[in-house]
């Protein structure tokens, strides 16, 4: 503690620390699959370690890296693992974490253009090449009538596009007077649960909505979804939203949005399009069909930090009529007001999202795309795809076991013909091990396994090994015929 | 680009230029000073240096670090300079950014416990400590009936909190059916501005948003606010939500929390406390008046990404009932449904909030309250009071200058005595000249100028000069007498 600087760490003792913690980062990659992949620690185990109060006095750094070590490793679950094959992936990049790096550095807000420009420009520029890295179609650009933010979630992109949905449904008379409960919202019975979150906070219900059955695919049945649309009308309700998914949570299926977005457009219906995990696919031209119809979309999001190897958060939230959002958003106190957003000339993104403060994240997603390029991103992505085919064509192979689902990218559902007990016994086994992380889910009422390639470092030996450990779980378990 | 990892950079590359960031983010903070506070960038400049499309090709991270410098930072305000006096402080510091280093490079989720269990504990464990280091009500700890959960923003305390409050006053109905236009709200004429945006947001509508007008100090009038909540019944609505402001954005004023924490409780009313920047003065014994009454609140916020070295975003959501808060928030799909989460002994914070995935931020949270301890915070945080208590003599001093509000901790609102065109002036001059970057506000319908001391490195110098460039700035007009 200097006389200059109070408490303050210098930036000597900073350049010293903070390379340690950079050597503690690149340690901790190189010996991750040393660990077990599902932190095997039990409730409550990791607060009985830590002290009940906080420290009068300041502690030395290097006592803190090691309390990481040794306090905080046991409780941490592997998502950057390549034996991590749980959820959806959330994969990151050492090029990603360097922008995060930046960014916590020069700790500058981005709510209006005026309190870091850079900040805003940046952002509008990163989400304008990814309209064009994924053939996204040209409304979504800033230069159009729409143009793309970075939210932290896709469950905060479908809240906003179901606002703007509500308002432009109402004429915007319910962020005035209140909902009137007549509003009434669509999206499949796969769809993610964010989808039914949003609607209980936008005031509309989760009664008010509908959750439109599925094919054998799992995918939303257009002609379903239009007769509820006019039972509703007939019954005196307003329908304002639709949502479909282009690769749901639970299997990955994909609902055809041309239909979907045919119907919206004839009852002029806001049509938001998920594709959270799913969207980084159609940087390859050949995997582009999960996006057919898109242009029918009122409003579109995809998740850099799931697939795309930039940390979360990052997701990419698009709008065909930024207008109609801005205008949903906006609140202007007399502290905020300043020659920029007066001008017009200037985009400010509080009025894009719920928050006012906003971190400068496109500096993580400008270093990937540098890093990769198109070309590299493509290489990794096309990578995924192809071990999860593999995958498939395994367990197609394989007796004992089914795929549930089809397998249109990354993501295999599968499950032992034994039932659902031999499923839940295998998936214990397997996450115990600590060898590989998988998750489940239901289909057609069985519980099903989730395998999804997707992290960064993942490569054909993990595959080949995570399928070795779920046969031998289930000879173990002794269900194999 | 190596055969094992394809695209990726490697360890071994990533602890070199791992390094060179940090060395970067050290040579930033030594010559931060050097320059202009506000970025004097304009509109579209920062963009107009950038290439029009994503690069085919990866680029080496040398250039990408070079353009950081070359295009980027003079887009950049610095909101960390020990001369930046606007808005409120976005504070940070070293341990903060080593926080988020490790967090970025753990990459991990904490939607879940199951999902990484270190992730939710040390969250909790923090939320509790600071609990007892603020001298919180008891309720707000995780022990008791109520608990602490990280969010991004005040402005995501204050939805949630309101969304809590809508469930209760409706049985949970609203969630289920819709709201039904009779629920009302209520806050200062100065409260934040995202108080109204929760209301939009929530379905409630802005005009069911009550703002109590405030006494000559800018503080909620209790009594308007009980005359108010009586009107509103006689007509057949529900008052479902106040919000108190501990510090507003405007001019830092106070509301009387015990008064209208006694009207909240004998109409059974959500009270919640927004203390975004000035909760963290409670960190001094001799502050803490600023809560008094806080054992009325149901909910409370506060942000040490504002005023307590830590980097955004960390918001600090405290609410005495969880219950409430869980079950307005929470949706359990199957593939997210896991033996912990089923056997009750664990927090899952997705519930907590709108999004599903979310960091690990009290890694920072940790490494912040563990370096400074709590001598070492109490430190700054007098020293900021000190200072702008300083600033405030200098002004009550100057016959050309006045101030416009008390100064109870560290904003100083106050004008030249000449009139809007002169403040408006000044402020200008200032902004422009690079050397210090104030923002503004009105009160009692007159341009104000504000200058809050709350940035990491501000000491007695920089606001001397800040004192200096003002009563210059005001001279070069010819406004003095």
């Amino acid at each position: 503690m200097s006389e200059k600087s109070g408490f303050h760490m210098t930036p000597e003792e900073f350049r010293r620390h903070g390379k340690a913690v950079v050597d503690w980062i690149a340690d901790y990659y190189e010996r991750i699959e040393s660990y077990p992949v599902m932190s095997q620690a039990k409730p409550g185990e990791i607060r009985a370690s830590l002290p009940k109060s906080a420290p009068q006095k300041g502690e030395s750094f290097d006592a803190m890296l090691r309390d990481v070590e040794k306090l905080i490793l046991p409780g941490i679950t592997h998502w950057q693992s390549p034996n991590f094959f749980a959820f959806f992936p959330s994969n990151t990049s050492f090029p990603s974490i360097m922008g995060e790096m930046l960014s916590a550095g020069l700790g500058v807000q981005g709510m209006l253009w005026a309190t870091s420009p850079a900040c805003t420009e940046l952002e509008t520029h990163m989400l304008d090449w990814l309209v064009e890295m994924l053939d996204l179609p040209g409304k979504f650009l800033s230069t159009s009538t729409g143009g793309g933010v970075i939210q932290d979630t896709a469950s905060n992109s479908s809240l906003c596009a179901l606002l703007a949905a509500r308002e432009r449904a109402t004429n915007y008379a319910s962020n005035e007077r209140g909902c009137d409960g007549k509003l009434v919202a669509y999206t499949s019975s796969q769809a993610h649960s964010s989808i039914e979150k949003a609607a209980k906070i936008a005031g509309i219900g989760s009664k008010n909505l509908r959750l439109i059955e599925v094919d054998e695919d799992f995918a939303m049945r257009p002609q379903l979804l239009a007769a509820q649309i006019q039972r509703d009308l007939a019954a005196g309700h307003t329908p304002c939203f639709v949502c479909a998914t282009v690769g749901t949570t639970s299997s990955n299926g994909i609902d055809p949005v041309r239909a979907i977005g045919e119907i919206c457009r004839a009852h002029k219906i806001w049509l938001h399009v998920d594709a959270a995990m799913s969207g980084t696919a159609a940087l390859c031209p050949e995997l582009r069909w999960i996006h057919e119809g898109l242009e029918f979309a009122d409003s579109y999001c995809f998740n850099p930090h799931k697939w795309m190897f930039t940390n979360f958060d990052c997701d990419c939230f698009y709008v065909a009529d930024r207008a109609a959002l801005i205008r949903t958003m906006s609140v202007l106190p007399e502290y905020l007001r300043n020659k920029a957003t007066e001008s017009g000339a200037v985009i400010d993104y509080r009025d894009w999202h719920v928050q006012l403060g906003r971190r400068f994240r496109a500096l993580k997603l400008w270093f990937v795309i540098r890093h990769y390029g198109i070309e590299g991103l493509r290489h990794h992505v096309r990578r995924h795809v192809e071990l999860a085919q593999q995958f498939a064509s395994w367990v197609r192979e394989d007796s004992d076991f089914e795929l549930a689902a089809p397998v249109p990218l990354n993501l295999i559902c599968f499950r032992h013909r034994s039932g659902d007990a031999t499923n839940q016994d295998i998936l214990d086994r397997l996450n115990q091990s600590g060898a590989l992380y998988l998750t489940h889910t239901k289909l057609d009422g069985k519980l099903t396994l989730r395998l999804c390639v997707g992290q960064t470092s993942t490569e054909l030996p993990h595959v080949e090994r995570a399928w070795s450990h779920i046969r031998q779980a289930a000879r173990r378990g002794a269900y194999s015929s």
